[in-house]
């Protein structure tokens, strides 16, 4: 067997800690597959002190990051840091020496990805990021290689652990949002600031690379429009309930004959699909192909072992690939760099979808024709209507409206219009609604 | 670009043509994927004026398909002709000739893939089998690649479509299998002669290449254990239903520390589990890894589209190989050839799981105590025991049993003795019940 190939880590944190022990467990399963050894010789760490939880026999550990990146007998260098500047630094310095790299960072590449390919490009090196998207499910390679026949249509996904917790909770249980927030920091889901993930930057980073991969774009996550889950409230998830819905945070990637849509916002979705029953911290994605049709793909989305399994899948492929000549390699974005495509992304005004509304309003004759009337001026066709049972300590009465699929500035018009009206005594809510078909 | 790849095809039915369409249509987006155009340049059909579904300009028809798998400018061989007995002695041509060999073939990658790979690997050339296993659903890859830094636990697949359109059927709508066949069979979903499916043949075949990949062992079909779904009445279908389960028929396959078990039944899970609400045609497979958990991966299982994506997509991986040399491609068996294993696989007798059973008795005094002294004596442990409605025509009262986790060699001691009851009026029903944690 040829020797074992040695790897550089840079952090020995979560990720990097279940990367290591996932190479020490399973090194002869690892090296019956890759045909060599895969070991890490070297690891930057910021407290050289403190106690890891992997076994670092074998390792050099260092607290300077250049003695990783530029390690002549390391092939592969593992980002696992986390942060983008220091990150995008020591990756570049890591391909300039000739290194492959394998990270997990999904802000890195969701922002800087497009120079970091253009690098490794020039210097006939790989970079792998898997583990940045849907934690150990194996989504970039599905799309990548796995649907290559097929012009991929759309993709939506469950991609962020964190909100989908709350999400489950809130419709299971009835729980309110802020004490399920709790819930997770405590159980460790959600960060102390935990704003990436409730307010859809972390799944807005995935959906970039997935939409990349998926279509052969560049990536543009500033084109991305992010809606959080923090205006979800218990009342509608529980309307939704009642009429076979399920609310979900999702990441949505759809090409359209005008452009493609980018967006990152909660849904209702029809309690019969697959993806309206991924709960809790798991992670899933639909991909819509034309000549596959729908599949899905399901796993856990984050952790430390999960996102670990695919890192370590991510040496094995480059491992394999250490002597393919670079033209011959899979594209790092799926697609051969001059053959990307430049075709726009919509604005969220551009996107057609049906909705969700809750109105309230007086309780007075004449209200719901001159709701439909605003709506059929604005082009709007009505799926239901329903006028809850008045709420005895208010006012008003909700009415809860499901659309068919409209153009959503047509959708913002008439929300307008109806605002303006006397007899409605707040603010509309507004929730899409995806049938995902 | 580098000029277009030649493919020949053995084969122009359903999946032919469609592999053919997509290749047409998608032209342009796999060639910006792999770099390169791929053609079919020549095709073996039995008739060659019969109509085609797909566009045959450019390409050659023969009637001989030794002139496909010996033409010098054919790259790769499609073998979609289906059988065992033609396509091996083509496709070990083919691999003479050194062209590399992409086929959908179940049956033969199942009874002679050991032979193949090993013709393949001696002639460095490449057999891809993507498609031979749940359509177009890249579960070979997810398994060979994407999870390659794990332990594989178990695997758990409903991989044959007509029999999960009939269950679905039955559980959805309460019908009787004769009825749904028939319905399968006007479709196209059941062939004229559906033995293969309803009897669980195809699905062992997708069993053994799965558990090959999965574990790193030889292709073994002669030792799984296979059970149709020609045993399921409509009555163990509602009782099912009535205690939260579904009753599927699944492909398992599981690492134990004893050895491998490899079965093909029937199976009740529980209605809240992903798997259990993969319907109709659909296939899904979950796998448990050590590192990753339990991922699940779901898709059309069939059809001309779907399984011509599994095809194509093998095109460009074998494209994008061509140039790489032969001891760093993905191993045929996601394992080095001299790394196989050789853990026995378990006779049926020596697996353990649950179970469900309907016992027929007659109403008196003192049954239920012989029954559970019984399985008391067996070492077999109840998990609940519902004594049914008795059936005004019917003389006997069924008794429903779920059992907890137990040696399949017990159950059949316990229900032999059972049976000689005198109060047990028929054989006794046992269908597995898996739970799939």
């Amino acid at each position: 067997m040829l020797e074992a190939v040695k790897v550089g880590v840079l952090g020995l944190g979560t990720v990097g800690s279940g990367a290591a022990s996932i190479l020490q467990r399973n090194a002869d399963e690892i090296a019956r597959r890759a045909g060599r050894g895969i070991c890490i010789s070297i690891a930057c760490v910021r407290d050289l002190k403190k106690q890891r939880d992997c076994d670092i026999a074998g390792m050099t550990l260092t607290a300077d990051p250049e003695k990783v990146v530029s390690d002549p007998d390391v092939k592969i260098v593992l980002e696992l840091m986390g942060g983008t500047d220091d990150a995008l630094k020591l990756v570049l310095m890591a391909i300039d020496h000739g290194k492959h790299v394998v990270t997990a960072n999904k802000a890195l590449i969701a922002f800087h990805g497009n120079e970091i390919f253009q690098r490794a490009q020039d210097k006939g090196v790989a970079v792998a990021f898997e583990a940045a998207v849907a934690g150990g499910i194996p989504i970039i390679k599905a799309l990548r290689e796995g649907l290559a026949a097929n012009a991929i249509l759309w993709l939506a996904g469950v991609i962020n652990g964190t909100g989908n917790f709350i999400l489950t909770e809130m419709c299971d249980k009835g729980r309110d949002f802020d004490e399920v927030l709790k819930e997770a920091q405590r159980l460790g889901y959600a960060e102390a600031d935990p704003s990436f993930d409730i307010q859809g930057t972390d799944a807005a980073h995935k959906l970039t690379i997935l939409a990349s991969v998926a279509f052969g774009v560049p990536l543009q996550f500033e084109k991305v429009h992010t809606e959080g889950i923090t205006g979800i409230s218990g009342i509608d998830v529980a309307y939704a309930s009642e009429l076979g819905y399920r609310i979900k945070h999702l990441g949505i990637a759809r090409r359209t004959d005008s452009g493609l849509e980018l967006r990152v916002h909660p849904a209702l979705i029809p309690c019969s699909r697959l993806i309206a029953n991924v709960d809790g911290v798991m992670n899933a994605v639909i991909v819509k192909a034309d000549a596959l049709g729908q599949s899905l793909y399901y796993g856990p989305g984050a952790g430390a072992e999960p996102t670990g399994s695919a890192v370590v899948a991510d040496l094995v492929d480059v491992v394999r690939a250490l002597t393919t000549d670079p033209e011959n390699r899979v594209p790092h974005l799926a697609f051969q760099p001059d053959s990307l495509s430049d075709i726009p992304v919509l604005s969220i005004d551009e996107v057609y979808t049906a909705y969700y509304l809750r109105i309230h309003v007086l309780d007075r004759p004449g209200v719901l024709a001159d709701v439909t009337r605003i709506f059929a001026a604005h082009k709007i066709s009505i799926e239901a209507i329903i006028q809850k049972e008045q709420d005895a300590r208010a006012a008003s009465v909700p009415i809860i409206i499901l659309t068919h699929r409209v153009n959503e500035k047509n959708m913002k018009g008439a929300i307008a219009e109806i605002e303006e009206l006397d007899v409605v005594t707040s603010r509309i809510t507004l929730i899409r609604l995806e049938t995902l078909i």
